[in-house]
């Protein structure tokens, strides 16, 4: 994730943001997203230690990469100008379209939102990171959820002195780009690549 | 979904979504989405019978929302010019950078590939509807996948005579869109408005 310049984001650029999020397809028109925006910089620190912990696990996780990956950076959670925290709704049992045989089809729309967040930040000249590094109880707790509810999302929002070329992992030789033609197939599986870990 | 008018996508257009999705952001750069482009009109019409089976299961789990769900157009499989599966890859239990405490990320990184694919596709022109009325065991076996993969998504795509001013499902009364307002809190949950179902 690129390093976060200073400065707030513009509450009209924000508003457009959740706008282009809101107006995402959701399975059964559901619209299954909640955002909470963080203006609390004590809660802002909590959350950033969460994230930091569960850093520290994947780290050990990752065994023998556990080196090349502390030295990415991975999260802007104390730079950047806006923090979003983003969950999936209570009662989503309720909804069966499109749901009864994929009920994850929730986080799938979900994630068609935050997509939709990222492209326009990106034309709003603003960088953007998602942190999926967290323990999903202690995120609960710590945004008061109901249990029924569930975070999926850290959302890094702000202005940045420039944007990678590549991804930054692809830069950071993490991991390389696949050729599209070995993710596309014709009318039956092909057996995968075996990928970078 | 909008009834698709008759006539091929354009090879080269098809090229440039399955690009857009490519180019999608995914957790750990991990790239899990896998595209299986259905030409077999035999095949295409096994799944549209598999889909068909899961709309009629729907119909009746929906209960007194039966009947307006037999009304809405749900899947344009038969009509649609492109017919592409969507599939998670094998072994991505390999994948930890993101994953340790959130697996479905994976899902999250490949709907946002739909969801560039979605927005490629209307500036193309192209109208493009996610199916996910299948049993998911049964669309493994029809398409030769291996266990550790998993279908997500049967998109339809196609050429259309008009789009529609507003979600389908909101024209048809189904459920109303949500005030952002409502789907946007402050530092802390805020219990949900109960939701259409």
């Amino acid at each position: 994730m690129r390093h976060f310049s200073p400065g707030p984001v513009d509450p009209a650029i924000l508003e457009r943001l959740l706008c282009a999020a809101h107006h995402a397809p959701s399975v059964g028109f559901m619209q299954p997203w909640r955002f909470i925006r963080i203006t609390d910089p004590a809660l802002r620190l909590r959350l950033h230690t969460a994230v930091e912990r569960e850093r520290l696990a994947t780290a050990v996780a990752l065994g023998e990469r556990q080196d090349d990956f502390m030295k990415l950076k991975v999260e802007g959670m104390l730079e950047c100008g806006e923090l979003l925290a983003v969950a999936l709704m209570d009662r989503r049992e309720q909804h069966v379209f499109g749901r009864r045989t994929l009920p994850e089809m929730d986080l799938a729309s979900t994630a068609c939102a935050i997509q939709n967040m990222w492209l326009a930040a990106r034309a709003e000249g603003l960088g953007m990171g998602w942190v999926s590094l967290f323990d999903v109880d202690e995120l609960r707790q710590l945004l008061h959820m109901p249990d029924g509810a569930k975070p999926i999302a850290l959302l890094c929002i702000g202005h940045v002195d420039a944007f990678y070329a590549k991804p930054m992992l692809e830069e950071a030789r993490w991991a390389t780009r696949m050729p599209l033609d070995s993710c596309v197939f014709e009318n039956t599986w092909v057996d995968d690549v075996p990928a970078d870990a």
